[in-house]
């Protein structure tokens, strides 16, 4: 019964189409879940996440799909077109899926969407215990889910695959190691500058309705479309796409405190700006599907910090701000730029500076390693991750909430997750670098308030690609070379004339 | 392949509860439609709902499912038992969904949506222009439906089944007529008493946060469980299930007039009660459905109407709501019931008095009769809406967004939607008569705000009999006859005294 190869894609396209209107209802699903949906509902609602899961894996893993995949691989697509591209890496994932239950994804599922209330519950009662249960049932899922696949040469490199493809942790583990002593080599001077700039220095009132007009108005400068997309407020702040052209951002509030939420705004924006960079057309295909999770990371951070903790984004948005946050005039766009750098050991990860930021996702790294290679038990996690902790920060963790409970990705079974967070800041410094080198005139467009033409360079090298390539091939074709930390390393380097 | 008759029943069971989930993340979309999602997703949004429905439909067609139903049939369960219901109501369902090709449940869901879109704007622009094509569209494809179904004497009656069981156009008409000799005859009276209540007496400036402070508390009191619910904000108030605990109710606020969003929300939550009372394990099951449009309504307009527009409720709730809104201090909870009771013609059915309202109804029964069977056609819809709208209530229509576009239900596909309201005041002043009967203390309870008692009333003869009875029945079964008109008839000729 075999057909035309182009009519072969054309099913196959079809078929993808429709499961990505069933992981779209999810990822509203997910969205409603995080952002309006009433505590009671929690019980259907996972159930109904585990079918819609089960199911969307059930009709892409079947023989039909197969079939459809071997014909595109047999129609002799050039490997660089679109055709060629999906196919290729339907068949990656195709062999992926098939090896894993779909029972299997259900119970996930499940499993992840309790564990997730759990842990909020968990969090805010700083009670370990709560979550624990639910902690050591992902962890067991995960494994088995790992020998299904079996795909690296331990279990946590199989579990990464699926956040960064063709990442190990040894590898990691040695270029984390020389961040680790590079940064430390200057760490203790940024400390010491920093103490000069108060903690408390900005904080004051800052009404809610004032932060999310500001944090508007910067979203929609950087060029996140309001017509493609949202902000909402949750309590873990996240960047979600129902469709190609929805785009929903969330973040949380501090009144006290209105950088809390303008970075998250910027952060969850540089995703969104992704999103909303794939190619439209391809949307549910791998052709229009981000990379991977560090090139995802990197984005985000790109507009967090290489454009938001600038001098020039501070001279130019300060009388906006100061607009909104009449207070604010007490302070010179300068200040507010040197309190945005300042750099000290803290507890939580998303409120640390970019100085030490890092050692939060090596420290997060190392942990779930053990947990999911049987080093570590799930019952040993709080004083396990102090003492390292203590070892890292030189802080005693006062308790759990801001310690190993601070964070939502274990309790949605994300375990490999985390070092693309540091996997994006260097990823970020690369590629900032090189649109420095092909816009020589690039910081007085940004230092003017035109973001367009370092948008366009990302559109252009890194969105539109789509899952063309793999994250390292991707890297190298957008700067010449795979992630090089070297650059993420000089420029937390030159922070410190920031402080000075 | 036979099974045992207990096996066939879960198998069925389980079926129609993965069919639920995708109905129910159906909802969710909608809801998010209609509450937060940006403009340029509504393309996506439509295909991915016609997806959705139609793969739904294909399921629960497919010879499986017959299968498991005859089985179920053969299996001798009793008639009045939750097996014997569900059984039953199946077959009925299966039997008119098979006659419906799942292309034509896509073509619909996907013509609906957008038709809702360009309706919103239609409406806005007062400009019937641009729902027309949409308009026509609908009808087409609902005479299609018809005709697929074929169960009624015409392709009306076969419509209103869908929300009506057994309910017939002769007959509605017939009582309608009935109704309109009778209220005609005190309605000049009632319009006469009205004019010494000023139209503007209670407009002023309440902020939108203390109205929905007010209705929280309001919908609260009367037992909407605001940990399996929630409102939102939109342009046409609507209430909606996501799960058995997941109950959306939506508003819309007027800073000058708090009444509306009340008003609004007292209706909405009359629905939410319902839907939350029906049994929750027999979610997404006939017997865990509501039964009729027609019950449904009677639900929200006894808790808007009957409770709502009281002198004990403005007595009991008169504090709060100067609470809220300390202008309204002028005013006495009597001044204040007298005026939400006050009757004019007026243009909009969703702001009408009690008393003109069913006159709105009758309107849009008799022109959308005419526009399935084919006596009417879409574009000549303007001007005889406009014609027969001065016949009933003497007032010249100055633009269609006051006219023919004010309502959504038609841009919905929703043709024998309309007179379940009429149906709904009807059950609701009859219901409401038969619980003061079986408690002859209820007006002491609801003047103290202690709601429970007619709220467990409704629950026990309404909504824990989910779809067990046809409408008739149920109504029979809840106060010993079929729906009567008279009981709301001398409910409407009453509030002349109130008038008074």
């Amino acid at each position: 019964m075999s057909q035309s190869p182009s009519l072969a894609y054309t099913t196959l396209v079809q078929k993808c189409n429709e499961l990505t209107f069933i992981h779209s209802a999810n990822s509203a699903l997910h969205w409603d879940q995080e952002t309006y949906m009433p505590p009671k509902a929690l019980d259907y609602r996972s159930r109904q996440l585990a079918f819609l899961s089960g199911w969307a894996h059930k009709e892409f893993t079947s023989v039909t799909t197969g079939n459809l995949i071997s014909e595109c691989e047999q129609a002799g697509f050039s490997p660089d077109s679109v055709e060629g591209v999906n196919t290729r890496q339907l068949r990656h994932s195709y062999n992926k899926q098939t090896k894993i239950p779909s029972s299997l994804v259900e119970e996930m599922s499940q499993a992840s969407t309790l564990a997730r209330s759990a842990w909020v519950d968990a969090r805010a009662k700083r009670d370990f215990a709560l979550f624990l249960p639910h902690l050591g049932k992902l962890i067991t899922l995960s494994q088995k889910m790992a020998d299904y696949l079996g795909t690296g040469s331990c279990r946590y490199d199989t579990l990464m695959d699926e956040y960064e493809e063709g990442e190990s942790a040894a590898r990691l583990r040695s270029v984390f190691a020389e961040f680790r002593k590079e940064v430390s080599a200057f760490l203790p001077e940024a400390f010491e500058l920093s103490k000069s700039i108060p903690g408390n220095l900005l904080e004051g009132y800052y009404p809610i309705e004032a932060q999310q007009k500001f944090n508007r108005d910067v979203a929609a400068a950087i060029g996140f479309d309001f017509e493609a997309g949202r902000i909402d407020t949750t309590a873990h702040p996240f960047c979600t796409e129902l469709g190609p052209r929805d785009c929903r951002l969330t973040t949380r509030y501090d009144e006290r405190n209105f950088l809390s939420s303008l970075y998250g705004v910027l952060h969850e924006a540089g995703h969104g700006l992704y999103n909303l960079g794939l190619p439209e057309e391809q949307y549910g295909l791998p052709a229009g599907t981000y990379s991977s999770l560090g090139i995802h990371e990197s984005q985000s951070r790109l507009w967090e910090n290489h454009i938001g903790r600038t001098r020039e984004f501070w001279s130019l948005w300060h009388e906006k701000a100061v607009h909104y946050f009449p207070e604010l005039k007490r302070h010179s766009p300068d200040q507010i730029a040197r309190f945005v750098n300042r750099s000290e050991p803290s507890f939580i990860r998303v409120e640390a500076d970019e100085l030490t930021y890092d050692l939060h996702i090596i420290l997060r790294f190392e942990i779930e390693y053990r947990l999911i290679e049987g080093d570590l038990k799930a019952q040993d996690l709080p004083a396990f991750w102090n003492n390292e902790f203590e070892k890292s920060f030189g802080l005693k963790v006062p308790d759990d909430s801001q310690g190993c409970l601070q964070d939502i990705h274990w309790s949605m079974g994300g375990f490999g997750y985390f070092p693309t967070y540091t996997l994006g800041n260097m990823n970020a410094a690369q590629l900032m670098r090189k649109a420095h080198l092909d816009h020589p005139h690039l910081n007085e467009e940004l230092a003017r308030g035109r973001y367009t033409p370092l948008l366009d360079w990302l559109r252009t090298h890194i969105h539109s690609k789509g899952k063309r390539f793999s994250p390292q091939e991707l890297m190298k074709s957008a700067t010449g070379e795979a992630t090089n930390p070297h650059y993420h390393i000089t420029r937390l380097k030159k922070k410190l004339d920031l402080l000075k």
